[in-house]
């Protein structure tokens, strides 16, 4: 299974997967704000990955200070390490779940703690969240999967796989468990504009695992279910309101609503990590905008003219009435009416 | 307002759509072969466009035989014409329209017409094709234009400008005249993809007429929905079966879906030619499926792994019961039950 980040030699290496699927190019992360800048620029992305990449970020910044001599000389540069981590993406909770984690490790430090053993702790916590992740991920898979017990038709939207986690996927990791249960006939991969991550990511991991698949754009997923051809749709999340509300990929809402008429379960696949529980309903969930050139250019080839206004929200808010359930590490939770343990 | 095509020294000069909105190159056709592989390559498209251009290309295939001596001579080489256009684009019945009122006109030659005259008489035809169609448009958008009293927010797909028409258009002569009656608030324009239409062609078209418009891609029309930012949905139509279906661009059927669930009202635009009343509904339609290479390239530039299985549908089908109305020169049809006076 193909990984987005490792590390090693006190660096973050990254796939760079804004050149995925036609050029396989590592970046090295050497320092806290390359690492910021790489979630920022999404060389890294997907909300389980991004809160990995974070942490990884806060383990390379301290081992940068290991000539300070201890945690109290460090502590301020710690905050600016969190505080700029924090700024990079605003939608997806994993970064501050991964941020906070890290950070109330730190409040367990004495002040004369030295620096080595501060940047050995933070390393070590790096590494546990990874293995949680993937840990988690292979828990939602095979809770997913057993929720069905014949061959489907799937459609997922973005991408949710190893690249977007420490490994194994969320969305794509049901349809891995499905897979190895011999339950997919096969996979709908939205393409997911304007990002492309489906086409991009979605169908490089596929076919890498020899899941079978087919592109789509995403204005034809209407037509795939008209025709009978989709029996179930599952995606990730990057936060999740108290109330089951979901944030998700801009084109995750349409797909819900699609779901809805067409009476086919629409299903959320995300660790509790991504649950929000400081926040009643979708309404409050910041919603990201990026910038317009993504809707202009691809690869640097114009495809709309230049003077064009454009409106770019990366992420759109499904609501909790049309979600079937969604899928944790700890199990299914079935709508419209969530409890989900907050 | 920019024309897709002109007639000039017995050649048909169409702007390469392809190519829009970074470079406008126009396009010399001097045989009818030229014009069907222009239509087929979609150098031109938009279904009354397509039937301008057919028309154009009969035209063109009778002056370049005007060195046979009269009709009967020609009628086997009109026959061949007449065919190889009809096949180069399956789904919009405005080419077959087109084709047979040319094919009609020719019913009324006798056999020993001299060959210029012929000639000469589809020319005239080809161009009476040209100005019914545009004064079609106007009235399309002027019944479409009186439904409405106040400034609107409008969702348009693909393109249906003076670039898919002979000038005016059908949905965006809609828009046109709305916004010279200053009810335009902005247009969103679905970027339409895989071919890109809204995004190179409408939002050229539109910015070129000074009407305001903001560009997304596909994916985010619900979440605009959601946010109580469209008030109509306006789109043209290839094909309409007797009982309403209507076979438009891919995405067009999730449109309507989405307008249901909002209760925004969803509109086709489209001249009485685009009915088909050899047909009973939208099953009988043939949807054009195009080439995977749409999905994988843009313009060279690679976006999803080369082997990639693809699904690639032009049009789907949307049926009636979601169509508010169907605007056409003759007036306004409401729906859910037509009588569209095939």
């Amino acid at each position: 299974m193909f990984s987005a980040m490792r590390f090693e030699n006190d660096q973050l290496f990254l796939v760079d997967q804004r050149k995925l699927p036609s050029v396989e190019v590592w970046l090295e992360c050497k320092t806290m704000e390359a690492v910021a800048k790489a979630i920022e620029d999404m060389v890294v992305r997907g909300a389980p990955a991004i809160g990995c990449a974070a942490a990884w970020g806060l383990a390379i910044d301290a081992i940068n200070h290991t000539h300070l001599p201890n945690w109290s000389a460090y502590q301020k540069n710690f905050q600016l390490a969190f505080d700029r981590l924090g700024k990079t993406r605003p939608t997806a909770v994993n970064l501050f779940y991964a941020l906070n984690q890290v950070s109330a490790l730190t409040k367990t430090f004495k002040n004369d703690l030295p620096m080595f053993t501060v940047a050995d702790a933070i390393t070590k916590k790096a590494q546990s969240l990874m293995s949680d992740d993937i840990r988690t991920c292979r828990a939602i898979g095979e809770h997913g999967a057993s929720m069905f017990n014949r061959p489907l038709n799937i459609l997922t939207h973005c991408n949710t796989g190893s690249l977007a986690t420490a490994g194994y996927g969320t969305a794509l990791g049901i349809i891995r468990s499905l897979h190895a249960r011999g339950h997919v006939k096969n996979v709908w991969v939205d393409e997911t504009r304007p990002y492309l991550q489906g086409s991009r990511l979605t169908a490089f991991e596929l076919g890498r695992d020899g899941i079978p698949y087919t592109l789509i754009s995403d204005n034809m997923a209407a037509y795939a279910m008209q025709r009978h051809q989709v029996d179930l749709v599952v995606v990730g999340a990057d936060r999740i309101a108290a109330n089951g509300d979901t944030a998700n990929k801009i084109g995750t809402y349409n797909l819900a609503v699609l779901c809805k008429h067409h009476n086919i379960p629409f299903i959320i696949a995300a660790p509790r990590s991504t649950i929000d529980g400081n926040i009643t309903s979708g309404s409050q969930i910041p919603v990201e905008e990026r910038p317009p050139q993504e809707l202009k250019e691809v690869n640097g080839v114009v495809i709309a003219p230049i003077q064009s206004t454009v409106w770019n929200p990366s992420f759109d808010v499904t609501p909790a009435q049309l979600i079937s359930a969604i899928v944790t590490e700890d199990g299914i939770f079935r709508g419209p009416n969530f409890r989900l343990l907050v």
